[in-house]
């Protein structure tokens, strides 16, 4: 049985659009630093994309920096800067953050002074969105991006990082997209590429795949495919919570990604059920997919107020636009088949 | 009439053997920290990369790190530790080290404590070959690996510096190798990727271009690809020597990388010359590739002892292992015609 991927928020699988953009941009052979006709081409690949993804963020007049990703985003957007944050961030935003800003138990994050703060626009592990205060320093918009209709300009935010991979681009490329005229300290120094915001020759085959991906997510979210995902998605949840009384659904009255689904069944571990339904053919996570192995209960979950058992055995599901019913459907059977038998077994 | 690319230093195309194994990688969907089956298949395009570029790079036992290129492993292996280096270095190395190194007329730093320092293995400029002393702290063997026959666990240094792209590989890709438990400070932080020295969810696509691109300059290497190069590297220096008396050739009688070739001729800007030679249908260059647009005299040059009037105005043609005997015959007839019009105009 062909085996179904509902882990979107961890990854996405690459968008056709990236794949032939990518093949494209390999038979361009210069260094986009390089003056002649070769050089002359990659940068123009570069540039096209910058551009691109600049019209599918909304964030035209912004400047854009090319990064390997948004966990060098965080470390180029917020280290030395003493920003403040909550411990739903993500570890790469957190490792970089004086972490005391509180959340409630529904899942906001509290903030008194925007202008030295950092907040992510939506949680990887719960999808809770969340309300970017007006002159916010820096937000991780990573998992937000492709799935919200939403535009930098608009964001009031003064830096946003993002990420190919979760919107259907290769992995190992990023940006961190800022108000232009912003002040930067580059951490990876040398050539002075990126406006001398971030050295290194660029990764083109990467950049190309990247602003092809965005076009292409942005196109989706025109045509409406995140209603149909959320709807998809919100079938899911009743036919969990139709089949099993005890477990918690995280953040099911809030302002959540279209796409992700976060429930917790007290005493059944997360990677227990992570484990148990890869064999049965479903790819879910629990917690972020960082730091393979690492099991232990999610800090996002203890942050948004849930006690120790109940964020030890979240687990979270993550839809894409090409996501069925059947599949979410299939999803539920067996979950709710072995939810049953870990019932037994506790009983 | 077809170009032909003399500039295999800034960046080299991407050999068709990178190029298959990054469209194989592209199906590979999972997030490689992930635990279910394809984050487990992507984890293993990783290892199996790691191995491979081991393997190449005569690394078996070492740490590879992978990095988004040799300005983030710079980054990586020099921030914080002020090590000693040399002038000649490239800017991404300079960017970190005390430069109070010493270089002689020839070219080769003097390093008096090894365990403190740090010294490229070639030059991406001049060529010119560093004899490494034993116990050297690091190495940036970015130009030279993949065109010696040259192995890290052989090299006397603790970590070494690569990047995929010149070699053959994907833009955006590369690695420090280490000797196994060296410590190494993470630069950028977060999920916990490659043993914690490396966070950010790695370019798989990338990663397995660089390893089947290092397989590949490996055979090179022991088919002698290199000394076939280096044969016409030296034709293309007797044509050129020939038929311009006024030329300087740098480090002609020291060890070179077997594809460079740099020379000047003073009166006549590097950067003219590369536009002119464009023009024509070369692609060379005048000092790095890096912050595109600029223009000034080389920082190699002066530092390897060179007036103001030589180091502005030396040029660099850098071959590959495909590069032909006609490929720069044809290059010396072009060159030598616009010398000789210079010439002309300067009298």
């Amino acid at each position: 049985m062909k085996r179904i991927y509902l882990d979107h928020n961890a990854t996405a699988p690459l968008r056709p659009e990236a794949r032939d953009a990518m093949i494209a941009a390999m038979e361009v052979c210069g260094n986009p630093s390089s003056v002649h006709a070769e050089g002359r081409s990659a940068k123009a690949v570069i540039e096209k994309a910058r551009a691109q993804i600049a019209t599918a963020f909304g964030a035209d007049g912004a400047d854009i920096v090319f990064t390997s990703g948004s966990t060098e985003g965080a470390a180029l957007a917020l280290s030395g800067r003493g920003l403040h944050g909550a411990a739903v961030e993500h570890d790469a935003v957190r490792a970089w953050i004086v972490e005391d800003l509180t959340t409630d138990l529904g899942g906001s994050v509290l903030v008194p002074d925007p202008a030295n703060a950092t907040l992510q626009l939506a949680n990887s592990e719960t999808g809770i969105v969340q309300k970017l205060p007006e002159g916010l320093a820096v937000t991780d918009a990573t998992q937000a991006f492709g799935k919200l209709p939403i535009a930098f300009n608009w964001l009031g935010a003064q830096m946003a990082l993002v990420s190919a991979h979760k919107l259907g681009g290769p992995k190992g490329v990023g940006a961190v997209i800022m108000k232009r005229g912003t002040d930067l300290e580059a951490q990876i120094k040398g050539g002075g590429q990126e406006m001398g915001r971030r050295s290194g020759t660029e990764n083109v085959i990467g950049i190309a795949g990247f602003a092809a991906a965005a076009e292409a997510a942005s196109r989706d979210l025109a045509a409406g495919v995140w209603q149909r995902v959320a709807e998809i998605r919100n079938i899911l949840e009743k036919a969990l919570e139709a089949g099993s009384k005890s477990t918690i659904f995280v953040g099911k009255d809030r302002d959540r990604l279209p796409n992700t689904l976060c429930f917790a069944t007290p005493g059944w571990k997360g990677e227990t059920q992570v484990m148990q339904m890869d064999l049965a053919g479903f790819a879910i996570s629990a917690g972020s997919a960082c730091s393979s192995g690492k099991v232990r209960a999610s800090a996002v979950l203890s942050a948004t107020g849930y006690d120790e058992a109940t964020a030890a055995s979240a687990i979270r599901v993550s839809l894409g636009p090409r996501t069925t019913e059947e599949d979410v459907l299939r999803f539920a059977e067996a979950w709710l088949e072995k939810e049953k038998k870990h019932r037994a077994r506790a009983a």
